[in-house]
C-alpha cells in the first residue's frame, strides 16, 4: 500500500526478513487504542468531520473483532490502515492524516512498556508480601549464613527473607520512575519534524492516559531510551530472582533446607525417583536471557543517528519478550516461593555446622579487651587445632600463648556461644535481634500498604482515561458527540 | 596477616589471579575514610578508647602520605590495616572490630560510585548547556532531516539540538534516582549478621555524607544493585553520546555540515592530508565497551546466592573503569562539540535535497481535501516521474488522474514548497517554528538552573560532612575530642 | 506423564513458564529421525522384537503426520512419546529404552545446528561467488578509499569486493571446523551414565549422518560449547554482514555509490519521496540481536555443573532463532547485493575527492631520496596551504623549506598524480594494480570451485545416511527387515 | 610529531582519552619486531641502505632498552618512531617508509594473538593431562552424578574427568584452527591500499614467523575477525573452567566432596574459622568478565564500514585483558586441581543417596520383559510409597498391581542393586565400566602426546623465524650483512 513511488514489491526474501508482523502481536490492541485517539485528536481541531470520524470508528472495530491474524501488511499499523481504508473508504484514507509510522510505533511501545510496568510492579508487591509473610511464618527459624557457600555464622530465615524483601523493594522503587519516563506522548510528531496541521497533542495524549509528552517532536521519534530501561528493568529484576532461585535449587540439594512444592518439580524420562528444581533453574536461565536482551538491544541502538532507523524495530520484539518473561516468572516464582515448605530442624541442627561461632568466640576474646585482629589469630589457632568450641580452659591457654591475659569461665563461655543467644545480642539496626527483626517487619508491611495505595493510583487513573476513550469513541458512533 | 588459621601462603599465581590491589586505587581515598568514621564510631559507643582512636588516626594519616603504592596485601584493606597494625601496634589491632572487609568494601564501592554519579552529573549539566547555547546560537540554522539516513524532511539545528538535551536530561534524572539509592552506608553490618557490639551505624553514616542506611545487614553485604545500577547509568549516557558522535562522524565526513576543531581531531601516519574525527570514534567504541562492562557485571552478578561471594571482587573494576570512561567521555564531547563549527550554508542548501518538501506537497493537497493516504499517493506517483517540485498544472493534472479534482495556483504552491515557511507551519507543541523554538529553549534553561541548585545541594552536603568528619579527626588527634 | 513419582500436575504458571513447546517445532522432524534411528539400534541388540519396532515406527508416521500443533505435553519428546504409546501400545512403551531426554535433546540440536550449519555455508558460498562476480563486472570501477569515514586514498571496487569475499571465506572456513565438532552423537549416553543395556552407538551415529560420537557419556549430555560455538559462527557472519550493510546505508545516501534496487527498499508512510535501505538496516540490528543470543548463551551456560541442568533448554531457542536469522540474511543480502547498482562515475569522480592522492605525493618524495616522516611533512604542509595538487615548482619549494632539495617536473608530478596510474603501481601482493586484481580474482574462483565440492560431499554423504534410515525404517514396515 | 597538517596540539581531554599507551606495554615488544622486520624488508627491495638499517636498528636496540614508560606519543608506534628518529636522525626517517600505522597495529595485535593462544594452549595440554592422571588417580572412585543438581546416578569420578578432559579437549583444537587464522601477515597493506614502492611482503612475514599473508590488503587493515575469534577462544575456554570451578564450591560446601588446598584458599578478614574457595569464585567470575569482553568487542566492530577506524583501538585492550585472565586462569585452575584432594569416602557413600539406583531398578524390569515407560511408572510408584530398595516381594507385588507379572529373587535385586555392578554393566562405548574407562584413558594418553608433538612444531617453528631475524639484524648491525 506505501510502495507507492517504488516499482514493485518487496523480495520474497526481503519481506520475510524485515516484516515484524511476528511479533506484532504484542501491540495490537495498543494500535487501535492510537487510532482511536489519532482520530479524536483529528477531529478536535477539524481536520476530519464527525462523519468521518465514525465510519474510521467503525471499522475500527471491525478490525478489532478480526484480529490481526486476519489481516496483511508489513507491519501492524500499514495492516490496520488498509483494512479502515478497505472498510472506510475515502474516510479510512484520513486517518493517517498528520502523522507517521514513526510516532506511532513510539506511542504503541510506550503504552506497551507502562501497561506492563505496571503489572509488574503488582506482582513485585505481592512477591514483597509474600516474603514479609515468611518472615513472620518462620520467625524464629534458626539458620547457617553463608559466605563464599561456606558455613560463615548463625542468623535467621526471617532476616535473610527481609533482605530478599528489600532488594525487590529496590525494584519497584525502580519500575515506578521508569514508568514516569516510559507513559509520555510521541504523537503529534509525525516523522520527526511534526506537521503544519494544527493538533491538539495534549489532549490526544490525555486520552491514551499518557502522563505529558515527549515534547521534541525529533526526540519523540528517535530516543529508544525508555525501551533500554524498561528492559534494564526486567534484567535487573531477573539478577534478583536468579539469586533467589540458585539457593532454592542449593537448598532443595545437599543442603536440605527446603522441600519443593510437587506442582512446581518436574521428574525425569529416565530416572523414576526424580525431583528437579525446573521452575527455579528455568528463571535462573531466564535471567541470562535478560542480560542478551539488554545487550542486544544497547547493541542495536549504539550509534544510530538520531532520528527514526529502521533497526529500531528489531528492539521491539526484545521488549515484550523480556517484559513478558520477567512478568511470568515474578509471578511464578511467588507462587512458588510461597508453597515452599522450610525444613526448619535441619536448617537449625546446621546452624552452629562448620564452627559458625568462631566469630562470636573472637568477639567475647574483644570483650574481655583482647584487640580484635589478635583475637581472631587465637581463634584462628584454635581452628588450625581443631578445638572448636575450646572450653575455657583451652580458651585461656590459647590466648596466653599470644601473651594475652583473660578470664573466663565455663558458663559464660557457653553463653557466649549459645546460637540463640548470639543472634539476640545482635540488636544493632538490621539485626538479628527478634526486637529487630519485628521493627522491620512492621515497617515493611506499612511501606508495603503505601506503595499499594500508590500503584492502585497509578493504575485507576490509566483505566479511567481508557475507559473515557472510549466514551467518547461510542459517542462519536452513537452520533451523540 | 588474615590467613590465620590456614598453612603457608597463597600460591603465587592464585594470589595474582585473586589479587585486586591493581584496580584498589580507585577506592584508596575511600577505604580511609571509612576507616576514620569507623573509628570515630568504636570511639562513640565505648568500644574502643580516645587513646586509641588517636594512635590509629596517625597512622592512617601516614598510610594516606605512604600512598597505596607502599603498602602490600591482598587488597586495600588488608594493605592499610596491616599498615595501621605496623604502627599503631594494639591500638591498630582494634581497627577492625566489629566489621568485616564485606561492609567496608561496600561502603568504597558506594563511596566511589556516588561521587562518581556526581562527577557525571555535573558534566551533564554543562552538556546540557553547551546543546541550549548553541540551540541560540544557530537558531535561524536549517537544515535537513533525516530518517534511516536519507534525506527526509526539512528541519532546524536549533530543533535537532534542543532533542539532543532531552536525551541527556533524561540521563541527569537517572543519575538523580539512582544516586538515591547508591548513597546509603551498609557499614555495620560486618560479614552479613552485624555484630554482638553496639555501634550507632546513623552517626557513621552521616560522617561519610551517607544519606541513610541500607538497614538489612545482610542485604547490605550481598547486593550489588547499586553497582548494576551505576554501570546502567554509564551505559545509557555512553549510548546516547555514541549517537550525537555517529553524526559527527557522518556530518564532517560527505555530508559535510560541521568542521571538525584540529584540537580534537587526529591525523594520519601515512596520509598527510587526513584529518580524523578519532574523538567522535573513541566515544563511539567506548560506548561499545560500556555495554560490555554492563554485561559482565550482570553474568558475574546472575545466580550468586544472596550473600557475598569472592566473585563480586570482579565486578568493582567494571565500575571504575566503566564510570571514569564516561566520565572522561561526557567531558571530551562536551568541549569538542563546543569547538564544532557547523556549516550554515551547506546546510541549508541541502535541506530541500532529496524532495524532502514530497511530504509538504501531500500535506498541502490535503488542505485542498484530499484525504492523506491519496494525497501521499498522487505525490508518490509525481516522484516516480521525476516531476518534484511540480508546476501548479503538473500537480493537478497528476491529482486529476487519480480522480480528485483541486485547485492550486503557482504562487499557492510556491508559497507551500518554501523551506523556511514549512518550518514555520510547524507551530505545535515540540514543532519548529520559532516561537515554539524560543519557548523550548527558555523552558529548558529554566530547567537546567533548577537542576544546577540541586546538585549544589547533594554536592555541598557531601562536603560539610566529610570536612566535618576530617574535624572529627583532628579534634581527636589534637586531644581536643 | 512423566511425572510419575510427583502428585498432581505442575502448576498451570510453571508450565507456561517451563514448557518448550513453543519452540520445539525447529526440531520436530529431527526428534522423529532420532525416534526412528534409536529403535533401529534397540532392534540391531535385540532389546525390541521387529513386531515392536515396526508398531512404533507406524506410530511415528502417524505422528510426523499429525504435526507438532496436534500433539501435547510439556516438551517435544514427552508430546511425541506419549502419542506413539497411545497408538503403538506397549510397543510404544518400549521406545525410551535405554536413553534419556538429555541424549535425545542433545542429539536433535545437534542435527538442526548440523543441517544449519551446512545451509548457511551455501548461502555464503553463494554470497562469494556474488562477490567475485561483481569484482570482475566492476573491475575497472575506480573510487575512493577511506578510513575514519574521511577521503583516505583512491582504490578499486573490485579491490574492496575481493576483501568482503575473503572475510565471508573465513567464515565459511570456521563452518566448516565447526560442523566437525556439531556433527557428533550424543545417543547412547542416556541421562550421562549410559545404561545397562548393550547399544551399538556407533550403529545409531552412522544411521542419523553423524561423523562419530560424543564419547564420553557425561560429556555428551552435559556439555553445549557445540551451541554456543554455532551461535558464534552466526554471530561472525553477521558482523561481516553488518559492515558490509553499513556501507551500502552510507552508500545509498549522501555518499550516492549505489542505487538500491527497489524490491529491496521500502517507502515511508508519510514521506512520498523515500526509499530507505530497511533491509540493510534489519540485517545491521539483526547483528546486533545476535551478540546479545551470543550473550545470553554464554551467561546462561556459566557456572552451570558439568551435567544436565533445565537452564539448557533456554539456550535452544537461541540457537533457532539466531541460526535462522543469520540464514535468511545472508541469503538476502546476498540478492540485494547482487540487485545493487553501482555508480560508477560518481566513484571515479570522488575517487581523488579529499585530496586522496597527497600519499601519493609523499611517496613521489621518497622516489626523490625524501625520507619518508619528512615528506609526510612536506606535503602536510602544503595541505595546511591549500596547495593540493601543487605545481612542480611549489612543490620544489615547500621541500625546500625543509632544508630538501629535488628536482621534478611539470609532467612527472601530473603522472605521479594519475589516480590510474597510482591504482597501477600498487603492483604488491594484494595490491591495487590491474595484473594482481586478476590473479586473485582467479584464485579465489578456483577456491570457491574447491569448496562447493567440499561442501557438496558433506551434504550428499548426510543425505543419503538419512535416506538410508529411511530405507530401513520401509525395510521394516514391510516386514522385509 | 604525526599531526602536520593539524594547527595545535590534541586537547589535553581528548589527548587522556584516545590515547592507547596505557595498554600499548603489551605490544611493545611486538611492535618493535615488527620494526626489525619491516626495516630488513626495506632492505632487501632497496627501500633503504644497509647504513639507514644498521642506523634503525641501534636505535631500535636503545628504545627497547628504554621501554615504553620513558617514551611518549599518544600510541606506542609513534613513541618508538619519534625515539628512533631522534636517534636515527634523517635514517630513522625512513623507518615509517611504505606502511601505517594501520598495518603495523594488525600485525602487532596478530603476533600478540598468535603468542598467547599458544601459551594457553601449553597450559590448556597441562591440563588436560592432570585431569587423566586424576582419572588414573582415583580410578575406582565411585560418586553420585547429578542432573538439575539432584542426585540422580552412581558414577565414577575418572568417568567425570574424562567429560572435563574432552571440554577442554575441544577448546585445544579450537584454538588450533583459530590460531591458522590469527598467524597471518597483513604487513606491507599500509593504510589499506598497499604502496606504490615495491614491497616483498612474503619475505616480511616469514622473518616474523607468520604462515603466509592477509592477502588483499584492505582486508588486512580492515578485518578484525581475528581478533573476535581469538576472545571467543578465551571465552570458550573460561566457561568450560567456570563449570568445574562451580562443582569445586559446591563440593567444598555441603557436599563435601573436596578438601581445597590451604595455598588455593582464603580466610575471611572476621571469621577466623573460614576457608574459602576464592581461586574457584574468581575464575567463575572471570568467566563472566570473558563474555562481556567478547560483547564488547562485537558491540564495538557491529556496522564500522570495512576500513579502519579509530573504534578498532577500544577492542585492543580487551583483547589483552581477556587473553591474559583466561592464561592466568587455565594456569590457576590446573594448580590447584592438582592439588585438590578428593573424599572418596565420602563420595562412595553418597554414591547411593537420594535413590540413585531407581533406574537400574527400571532398568531390572526392562531385563524381565516390562517395557521401560512402564516400569518407569513402578518404580515411581515405589519412590512415592518411599519403598526404595524395595525387597523382591514388594516389586514383584507392585508391578501386578500394573498388571505385569514378573519373577525375580532377593538376590538378584541385590546384585543388581549393587552400586559397583551397576557401574560395570555400563559397557558401551563412553560409559562407566572399568574396561571402558581404561580404554578411554589410554587413548587419551596417546593424542596428548600427538597434540603437544603439533604444538611444539608450531612453538619452534616461530622460535626459529624469531632466532633467524634477530639474526639478520645482528648481521646488519654488525655489518656483515
Amino acid at each position: 500500500m506505501i510502495r507507492s513511488r517504488l516499482s514493485g514489491s518487496l523480495d520474497e526474501d526481503a519481506l520475510k526478513l524485515t516484516s515484524s508482523l511476528e511479533h506484532d502481536r504484542h501491540i495490537f490492541k495498543y494500535d487501535i487504542l492510537v487510532d482511536y485517539a489519532h482520530v479524536l485528536g483529528l477531529l478536535k481541531v477539524g481536520l476530519i468531520t464527525k462523519e468521518d470520524a465514525k465510519r474510521i470508528f467503525e471499522a475500527l472495530r471491525e478490525v478489532e473483532k478480526l484480529g490481526l491474524e486476519r489481516l496483511s501488511g508489513e507491519d501492524v499499523h500499514e495492516a490496520i490502515e488498509s483494512k479502515v481504508v478497505e472498510i472506510a473508504k475515502e474516510s479510512g484514507m484520513k486517518m493517517h492524516t498528520a502523522r507517521s509510522r514513526n510516532d506511532e510505533i513510539a506511542a504503541c511501545l510506550r503504552l506497551f512498556a507502562r501497561d506492563k510496568i505496571i503489572e509488574i510492579l503488582s506482582e513485585l508487591l505481592e512477591l514483597r508480601k509474600t516474603f514479609i509473610e515468611k518472615a513472620r511464618q518462620y520467625f524464629d527459624c534458626i539458620m547457617p549464613g553463608f559466605t563464599h557457600l561456606q558455613y560463615a555464622q548463625p542468623t535467621k530465615l526471617s532476616h535473610y527473607l527481609i533482605a530478599y524483601h528489600d532488594a525487590i523493594r529496590r525494584d519497584f522503587d525502580r519500575g515506578i520512575e521508569i514508568f514516569s519516563r516510559v507513559n509520555k506522548s510521541p504523537l503529534g510528531a509525525a516523522a520527526f519534524a511534526s506537521t503544519p496541521h494544527e493538533l491538539d497533542r495534549e489532549y490526544v495524549a490525555q486520552l491514551l492516559g499518557f502522563d505529558g509528552l515527549v515534547e521534541n517532536t525529533m526526540d519523540a521519534s528517535a530516543s529508544r531510551d525508555f525501551l533500554i530501561e524498561s528492559l534494564f528493568l526486567s534484567t535487573s529484576i531477573m539478577l534478583n530472582l536468579s539469586r533467589f532461585c540458585e539457593e532454592i535449587i542449593l537448598w532443595a540439594s545437599e543442603f536440605d533446607f527446603v522441600e519443593l512444592p510437587d506442582e512446581f518439580s518436574s521428574s525425569s524420562s529416565i530416572m523414576p525417583q526424580k525431583k528437579n528444581p525446573d521452575v527455579a533453574e528455568i528463571i535462573r536461565a531466564k535471567a541470562g536471557k535478560s542480560v542478551g536482551y539488554l545487550a542486544s538491544a544497547c547493541t542495536i541502538l549504539k550509534a544510530l543517528p538520531y532520528a527514526y532507523n529502521r533497526d529500531f524495530q528489531e528492539m521491539n520484539s526484545l521488549l515484550y519478550v523480556s517484559m513478558n518473561e520477567c512478568l511470568l516468572s515474578v509471578k511464578t516464582f511467588r507462587k512458588m516461593f510461597s508453597a515452599l515448605k522450610f525444613k526448619e530442624e535441619v536448617m537449625r541442627e546446621k546452624a552452629s555446622k562448620g564452627l559458625t561461632l568462631a566469630t562470636d568466640l573472637a568477639d567475647l576474646l574483644v570483650r574481655k579487651g583482647v584487640p580484635f585482629r589478635l583475637s581472631h589469630k587465637i581463634v584462628g589457632s584454635l581452628v588450625k587445632k581443631n578445638r572448636i568450641p575450646p572450653s575455657a580452659e583451652e580458651l585461656i591457654k590459647e590466648a596466653e600463648s599470644f601473651g594475652v591475659k583473660i578470664e573466663v569461665s565455663e558458663d559464660e563461655l557457653k553463653e557466649w556461644l549459645d546460637v540463640e543467644k548470639s543472634l539476640e545480642r545482635r540488636k544493632n539496626v538490621g539485626g538479628t535481634a527478634k526486637e529487630e527483626l519485628e521493627r522491620m517487619i512492621r515497617e515493611r508491611e506499612r511501606k508495603i500498604s503505601e506503595d499499594e495505595e500508590k500503584l492502585k493510583v497509578l493504575k485507576s487513573r490509566i483505566e479511567e482515561r481508557i475507559k473515557h476513550l472510549m466514551n467518547e469513541v461510542e459517542r462519536v458512533c452513537s452520533g451523540k458527540g
